[in-house]
């Protein structure tokens, strides 16, 4: 079996490069995991995706997506659940009559806080697998934004917002891209720091926030509040600067 | 004036995306600077990547990149040097009739360790600036290694190698992505860390080697020597992770 990780963009289908439609239109079957009510808005958006870029018909098959469970510490939690759903593809490609190419998209590009190449490493037997890489919600951000990454000659650290509240600030790095916060972190940031925040990064929706932090804080918590509520669900990222 | 400065990826024609291809084709003028012999190669790529995606005739420019003095310290050498690459494009741009839109090529995304974005913000009148991403080296090398960039729910960090020299590993992170190593610095990494190095992304001179840092040091030194030698050129990137 061949497993194509596709990188599909944060959303916008201009996004997709030229390989990624073509790895969408060899594949012989499509798997889609569903993520229930709040995620609907995104199934939505992949379907007008593959819509705009399928040229042949191509099966998908949806499956729900197990929960992950959180009672046994993050770790464990999260190993739990990429075996479970590990089990949902191989049954779902199963109940396909084992197709020889089996593709699944993933937003923004596959090797950035995204589990799906750990979740395909637990297929068995293994699977030849290809990686199709996509632009990422960072250089999405730092396009809206129209910013460098890093600053002239200087390190970047990109966390995930957990690691930003345990460990604090990475000695000797100005810049830091932080993802999956849930709108917590940035309470216990340093007031002078600059910050770019972006959510529905290249999307219609897309809302852009810059300036010194303290002046914003209470700005980018009111309306990254206001835009779930409208939209039922959010995806937000943002840089932090030492002045 | 706009001023689009437009990702390509590394190299690869099918790695531009449908936004990106859509830009190059809305240009009045294109700016391709000649960066000598060492970059040839990468010249007669561009054009060929423009052959493949330009659909209308869109006037190009080459202009002789100015070169970086290297006699009053980095950051100084690196400010002049903007200055003198903005006063080539000004002129450029008069040339040519004060086109209303100019597209700039960027190799991997204009974010990650690229200049063009400084060197626009010297332009006066501001331009009306828009940034296409594009695929970054970085993701590249993790598409063809076929890893995730960061450990489950950790931190990453970005550097040039003239910081991973200068300042060394920086602390409680346990994966760096090292951009312009000039091969000289994996000789002070530790042995027992892992790497994972690739050279001409995305291209059919790619070339990946992967495992225990110790044992791959010289290999990895031979073969860069080796294949700068061959082609006139390298672009080269690795990971680096503790166990």
């Amino acid at each position: 079996m061949k497993l194509s990780l596709i990188g599909i963009g944060c959303g916008n289908p201009d996004h997709l490069t030229i390989e990624a439609i073509a790895a969408l239109n060899r594949a012989d079957l499509i798997l889609l995991p569903d993520k229930g009510e709040e995620k609907a808005a995104l199934a939505h958006l992949r379907a007008k995706l593959l819509a705009r870029h399928l040229t042949r018909t191509v099966p998908q098959r949806s499956f729900a997506m197990p929960k992950r469970r959180k009672d046994q510490g993050y770790l464990a939690g999260v190993n739990d659940w990429h075996d479970e759903i590990a089990a949902c593809w191989l049954s779902e490609i199963a109940q396909a009559g084992h197709p020889e190419h089996v593709a699944l998209l993933v937003w923004g590009d596959p090797s950035l806080y995204d589990s799906t190449l750990r979740i395909a490493a637990r297929i068995s037997p293994a699977p030849e697998i290809r990686v199709v890489p996509g632009i990422t919600s960072l250089s999405m951000l730092t396009a809206a934004h129209r910013i460098p990454l890093n600053g002239l000659g200087d390190a970047v650290a990109i966390l995930p917002a957990r690691v930003l509240r345990e460990k604090g600030w990475p000695e000797g790095i100005a810049t830091l891209a932080v993802f999956l916060d849930d709108g917590s972190t940035l309470a216990d940031q340093p007031e002078d720091c600059l910050i770019w925040w972006g959510a529905y990064l290249g999307m219609e929706e897309e809302a852009l926030i810059a300036g010194r932090l303290g002046d914003l804080r209470d700005e980018i918590a009111t309306t990254r509040a206001a835009l779930r509520a409208q939209h039922g669900w959010i995806m937000d990222l943002y840089l932090l600067r030492r002045p």
